[in-house]
């Protein structure tokens, strides 16, 4: 029997991943601060991982033969916010315990920030420099590295998502696409830096399913959670516009590119594609219309 | 009023930092699983650190203003254990407890084992490329990284202390100095590696007394605790055979050297000679005879 618990599964992306690992035939387990009232085929528990003992408390009652870790607090703020320590402490404690409560595999949640953003690679592979400019970075890239360890010494299987952007329904309301689409619904202009960064956008729903694919799939070491599609931010906002109705509100330009930004962004997703085995099911078009329509709906029922 | 909190406290090297921060004028607290039974002008605090918890409600009770965060388990093993994720998680549950405690300054131990040993240089300055070959090594810096860059977010005040070989009372019987001792005390031979490795010791009540001299210099970032002095590992078990007067029962080059040991680890000890103002009090030869009488007494009065 293989029995996952989930973290991060009431969020943005995880959400995605429980309705695959069920067809997949995990006995699905969720921890959340707040469960929602329900999911089907679901067993909610209610915890917070930043509460010590709360991990080995969960693993002990639950013993999963999986794990798949995908929370972390990406409030206002993350990129540098002291807080992220307390997700590193908290994401270790749960691997430890996990392998102590005789876990077997486990896929966490990387994230892009690890890599050497100074380098313009046109695709980024999972063996390039890791030199994260953010303290969010830094904190991912101590957590793989730190978990690569013990895994190699407990055999524990690992994998490690590097996750690049992701965007779709219920994601923060501050966020380059949510942002954009509430301007232009409410008939307000929407202020844009130039957009010419090149970047690599997902579906959340494709997302939370390449973390269920890879989880089955076995496969070790990092793999890039990405579409692998170069996109401009500029690109992306003139869709949202169009698919709106509204090109006349957007002000491409009428912001300042952040200091360091970096040019180029896009994963080499051929270990997502070929071992793994995971193709992304929608187009950026596709879950770009999603996206408007989810807010519509949102905001008309607000 | 400077209230310090020392943990590994009853270790090896702690128990000598303790007299210093007295003599500095700190109000001096320290914690162990077993406290000893007393110790002139210490507070002791019974407590597992590898308890989830026991960090925030220490810390939350003393309200230290100095952190002097020693402890780490280094028993058998520990280069390639799992345990030491445990210690990553408490040192940093530790760090975090203190700083929303109010605390101010924070020195830790580092180890040499951080540094890339690949690279033979004559004395490795503390800016030197870090590529442990340890999982001790790779735990130890990520460490280092993740408080660092807490601290330039939180506004603490951070030293690292990089320990390099350090020998003296009650050190682990297995250990170099230890072992020939104990071998020679009792009439066997003491069989030992060729020794041309040259390495950097320190007397133990140095290394606990240069850990409270730098807690108290206020100097930040990564500090060398080490001697400086390159010394081959043959001139220390010939110079404690000669101190003992049983050269005749020396075997160097009876045992072959461990794969990938390095051929010189040797610290430059410029920043603390000259920025936190430390000088060693105790030469080689006489730090090597006073571990001899404590192991003569020692094993006599057992």
């Amino acid at each position: 029997m293989k029995r996952v618990l989930v973290t991060g599964a009431s969020g943005f992306l995880g959400r995605h991943a429980l309705p695959d690992l069920i067809a997949r035939g995990y006995q699905v387990h969720a921890v959340a601060r707040r469960p929602p009232m329900s999911t089907d085929g679901v067993t909610w528990h209610a915890g917070d991982l930043l509460t010590p003992g709360c991990a080995g408390k969960l693993m002990q009652e639950l013993r999963p033969t999986h794990l798949l870790h995908l929370a972390w607090d990406v409030g206002d703020g993350f990129w540098s916010s002291s807080a992220n320590l307390s997700w590193v402490v908290a994401t270790l404690s749960l691997v430890e315990a996990f392998a102590t409560a005789g876990g077997r595999r486990v896929v966490a949640a990387g994230s892009c920030a690890e890599y050497d953003w100074s380098q313009p690679l046109l695709a980024i592979p999972e063996d390039a420099d890791r030199r994260p400019s953010t303290y969010y970075g830094v904190c991912k890239d101590a957590c793989r590295h730190l978990i690569q360890g013990f895994a190699a010494t407990t055999g524990l299987s690992l994998g490690w998502g590097v996750l690049f952007l992701s965007y779709g329904a219920d994601e923060r309301p501050n966020r380059l696409v949510p942002s954009v689409i509430r301007s232009l619904l409410s008939g307000q202009e929407a202020h844009c830096t130039a957009g010419t960064q090149i970047r690599d956008f997902l579906d959340s729903r494709d997302a939370g399913a390449a973390f269920a694919a890879f989880l089955d799939s076995g496969v070790e070491g990092a793999v890039n959670i990405a579409s692998g599609e170069p996109t401009t931010v500029a690109e992306v906002v003139e869709r949202l516009a169009d698919i709106m109705g509204r090109p006349q509100l957007l002000r491409l330009g009428a912001l300042p590119s952040p200091p360091n930004d970096p040019p180029r962004l896009v994963a080499d997703v051929r270990r997502l594609r070929r071992e793994v085995g995971f193709p992304p099911a929608r187009s950026l078009g596709r879950g770009l219309e999603d996206a408007v329509a989810w807010w519509r709906a949102t905001l008309r029922g607000s």
